[in-house]
């Protein structure tokens, strides 16, 4: 029985995670026993899973997660973009200084076992560690020098795994996440959120703001492909890593404007006169911050994939996320 | 009267720089008090300076150094990357909690401030945040994916430099100091130690162990240079830094052959002698995962200046260092 615990396992892509490993375990486990620990969990979230709540910042709630001795940790939970922005003391609280804790409880499990506990450790990061001026693709070697605090928080953490990692403590790697597109539910408070609103609002009858200039370009991937990431890196060979644990993922470059034409594509222009442009200074300057298209070689050779057109992107959100008959 | 505090003030290149700032003083500044800061400090230091005696991870000292609300801040305290490597939590401790302690203390004085203090901190990093495998020369894009601890620890503090620096509370600049050399004095836990060694001990008669092949390339500047980068950092108008606020300096390419070849030139054969091959596997490991070779650019471009050949490294260490009569 394989111990697995999703950390931020009551957010979007800790649920896509959940329901995936219930309908398709891993490979090379027989049985997974899920326990997932947020600060909540959504009423009609993965059922059948035991549920822990708590805040990662609370002292002492690193050691009890890392006590139960989990063989695989995927660690999801952090404060967005736009709230680190805005709240820099709870950023860095949530961001770095509960992975900070997590690994020094791990640690603490790793030497208490005499060495033989050394948990697969799975971080999702941002492709928010890049910031600019960027090449016209980022490729595996560039340097990861954000503008932003969460950037920041996430290249900070991304560095202690790979010295715990490095160290024989835990065997980690850190997935630098596209940005997640089409998210279900409601916007949230991440700067990229437009993202997504441009798409689910129309699909689903309603108005959308699209923020910044349709010629923006950006790099994105369905929450479909996170948790398919996730469940890849859960089982990859870390020595392939060559000490460089932290991944750029293969993902889809495509502009807004290509985006509404994938809207119409698929949902006519009826959809499409659902969205207002609304100009945001505030997100127009983080945006052009942001990564507009990357070259993941070594990802793509690990064996990681990503979708190939955003239409596919669409029709993954239609199939899987798409509210029936409420509308 | 500009206040400046050197963090590690005690150490080999903060007592370069302390007086370098006796006699030079800093350009734009009328005068200047200057405190050291050190856990010890070398009785034939530089004199007529405040001397505060303290450890940086005890609880409180951060807050009391922040305090003072010095103008400039100078912070080369650590633990070097032999001790870090091998106690693991103490360089966490002295190397990252530290500067976050620090961050944070200054971010408090901002706040206090009403936001006018904004102290300017010049933090020495190390070429140590790279790891390989290297191109042949590391240019200002390249990507810092360290392989030992203190090099996680030092690329962990600069992108906490700069994320308080973007957001105002401070005014900071990480220089990514090449291996100083000659360093005077002791042999230190470093595990750079000996590229100072093979030169100083047989300059001083002294036997001196080599314990990598001599083909080894490193990147390297003397003491004098790093105090005149120090110096330069803290009057340089960091917006021309454009968010990237750590820099690679220029230093001098060469291998351990023709460092002997230099030490030759200037000493004779008699002193080449001196020096026993003595194979380290521990070191050999360490040293390969270091770079060769840079293109310093950016650096270059902001007026840093380094020496161009080794002969005149050592000539740096005859004149300012070598120990006269004693031998």
């Amino acid at each position: 029985m394989t111990r697995v615990v999703i950390i931020g396992g009551g957010g979007m892509v800790g649920q896509k995670l959940a329901g995936r490993l219930i309908r398709e375990g891993l490979p090379g486990h027989k049985a997974l026993t899920i326990t997932l620990f947020d600060v909540a969990f959504p009423a009609r979230g993965v059922s059948g899973l035991v549920q822990k709540t708590g805040n990662l910042s609370t002292p002492g709630i690193a050691q009890t997660l890392a006590a139960e001795r989990p063989d695989i940790v995927f660690h999801l939970a952090a404060i967005v973009s736009g709230e680190a922005e805005t709240h820099f003391s709870k950023g860095w609280d949530i961001n770095m200084m509960s992975m900070w804790h997590l690994l020094e409880a791990f640690r603490t499990e790793h030497e208490a076992s005499g060495g033989s506990y050394v948990p697969r450790i799975v971080f999702t990061s941002s492709i928010a560690v890049f910031g600019g001026p960027f090449p016209e693709k980022i490729d595996d070697l560039f340097l990861s020098a954000p503008q932003t605090s969460y950037g920041a928080q996430k290249a900070v953490s991304e560095l202690m795994l790979t010295d715990f990692s490095r160290k024989g403590f835990v065997d980690g790697l850190s997935l630098r996440l596209p940005t997640i597109c089409v998210r279900p539910g409601k916007p949230n408070l991440a700067a990229s959120s437009f993202f997504s609103g441009i798409i689910r609002e129309p699909l689903n009858g309603q108005k959308a703001i699209l923020p910044v200039d349709d010629s923006v370009r950006h790099w994105h991937a369905s929450p479909k492909s996170a948790a398919r990431f996730l469940a890849h890196a859960a089982g990859l060979d870390t020595s392939l890593l060559n000490g460089r644990r932290a991944l750029n993922l293969p993902g889809l470059s495509c502009t807004v404007a290509e985006q509404i034409d994938a809207l119409r594509d698929l949902a006519g222009q009826k959809a499409v006169d659902l969205i207002t442009p609304h100009p945001d200074p505030d997100i127009i300057k983080i945006v052009q911050g942001w990564p507009r298209d990357f070259d993941p070689a070594r990802a793509i050779a690990l064996g990681f994939e990503a979708e190939s057109s955003f239409d596919q992107i669409i029709q993954t959100y239609i199939a899987e996320d798409l509210p029936t008959a409420a509308g």
